[in-house]
């Protein structure tokens, strides 16, 4: 029997019997492999970190786009820094009202094997609207003219590639090139294992500190470290319960397996040792 | 290095590094082991499934208490089915409203040995208000003449000694010894990997047949499969969201590390997946 070990903590494993290893390639910025297994289906990892699988990966995506686009029904152009797989794009291009994805991927051998490895993700990458970059994210914040209505942060964990997507720099110019009504989304690792949660604090330190609103909202991912994974919500002005009326989403006949109304509102209900944490000094 | 394993799936497995086995027995009705471990601190299992952990306990604990009991602050005298290692008494003994608490619980060793080596849990069970019996809870159930306002299933997966606390007999027989502002509250299972999910299914199934509500809710309990675990809430008339005004455990200055006002509403905010597996015929 073959089996993919993740630590979770260096006292935590959590494994998953594969059925075949698809792929491996060390890229020019991390260690990337495809499996198949028989509990998760395929699956990818960065640098042996779970990165998405066929059994929860619709969690992952359905929470980091359906929430922001739902209180904005405006929204016309997005940009996903990171976002590899697609699962992002693919969710954002079912919205008819969105006229521009740009998608700023560093990596472009993740994309080019998620195309071929992991082809469930990838099925918006095609459509018109979106403009693959594959640049360093951090630089394009910093140099792009354009302006956006909604800024997708779907990054790895804070090492390697993914370290200046949780720096100041990035979230100020993510800041300054964000319209008034704009709002920024960011993967914003756990609560529960301590490696996550000193993340989980250090993002929400600066984050809070330059936008008027910035909440943290939750969802069950198995797969992830402890299941209990968060995103962030900033904006200038939306507030992501107050100015939420409806599923969006719905409206185009879209079926989702995980958000819904209930879940919007309920994903903002944080645990205390939660909120503690997140306000601790 | 050692290590303790749980078969979360066939397929998928949890493992927590241990720094000392602490004890184990063999009961009349299970296997029992004791452990202290890095991560978690000290833990227990049944037959080798995770039941209590240092960590994490206390979200199952005020989940499956402070929930019910903020519904009717008028619940005087509750029933708790299972719950050896104390958890869902120490929470009860809490409230002064309470008068009496009846705890039945099959296997009198689980109670000794965490009385011994996982006394965090068992601090409640002094209590002059409670009443332990060690019998079956299925047979209690039918035999008692006494009414409760809330009684809690706090029970193991519904195999071994944990069987009949998931049949048709033993909720009907729960439901004729609730008062009529009666509440039952039970360890459901989880949506996510199969096994778990067929027995939630089933255990609804069974409860919404008797129960004129019969609801599920959530918390985010990492050490058990999944970490996305359920509880049942069924009633004669009372509704936990319609009928629920405010956390009543805080009135008595009591701090709670999960439970709060939005995480009592957003708890029963069900992903659209759970809520299909549950409703599909």
């Amino acid at each position: 029997m073959n089996w993919f070990t993740e630590m979770w903590t260096p006292h935590i494993k959590f494994s998953i019997e594969i059925k075949e290893k698809l792929w491996e390639e060390q890229t020019p910025y991390q260690k990337l492999d495809f499996y198949d297994s028989f509990e998760l289906g395929r699956f990818f990892t960065l640098d042996d970190i779970m990165m998405a699988n066929e059994k929860d990966e619709f969690i992952y995506h359905e929470m980091i786009i359906h929430t922001p686009m739902s209180i904005n029904p405006m929204i016309k152009h997005v940009l996903v820094i990171g976002g590899g797989d697609g699962g992002s794009v693919r969710e954002l291009v079912k919205y008819p009202s969105i006229l521009s994805i740009d998608m700023v991927e560093i990596d472009e051998s993740v994309v080019r094997a998620c195309e071929k490895y992991f082809p469930i993700t990838t099925t918006g990458l095609k459509d018109k609207r979106v403009n693959l970059l594959f640049e360093d994210g951090l630089k394009f914040v910093m140099n792009t003219k354009k302006k956006y209505d909604l800024i997708i942060v779907d990054s790895t964990d804070p090492i390697g590639p993914g370290e200046g997507l949780f720096s100041k720099a990035f979230y100020h110019h993510c800041y300054q090139i964000l319209t008034d009504d704009g709002i920024l989304i960011n993967q914003h690792e756990s609560p529960y294992f301590d490696k996550e949660a000193k993340e989980m604090k250090r993002a929400h330190d600066k984050i809070k500190h330059l936008f008027p609103i910035a909440l943290v909202y939750q969802a069950f991912i198995p797969t992830y470290p402890s299941g209990h994974w968060l995103f962030g919500f900033a904006s200038k002005k939306l507030h992501p319960i107050k100015d939420f009326k409806t599923t969006y989403i719905h409206q185009f006949h879209q079926k989702t397996r995980y958000y819904n109304h209930d879940i919007h509102l309920g994903s903002f209900a944080l645990p205390n040792y939660v909120i503690e944490k997140l306000d601790s000094k």
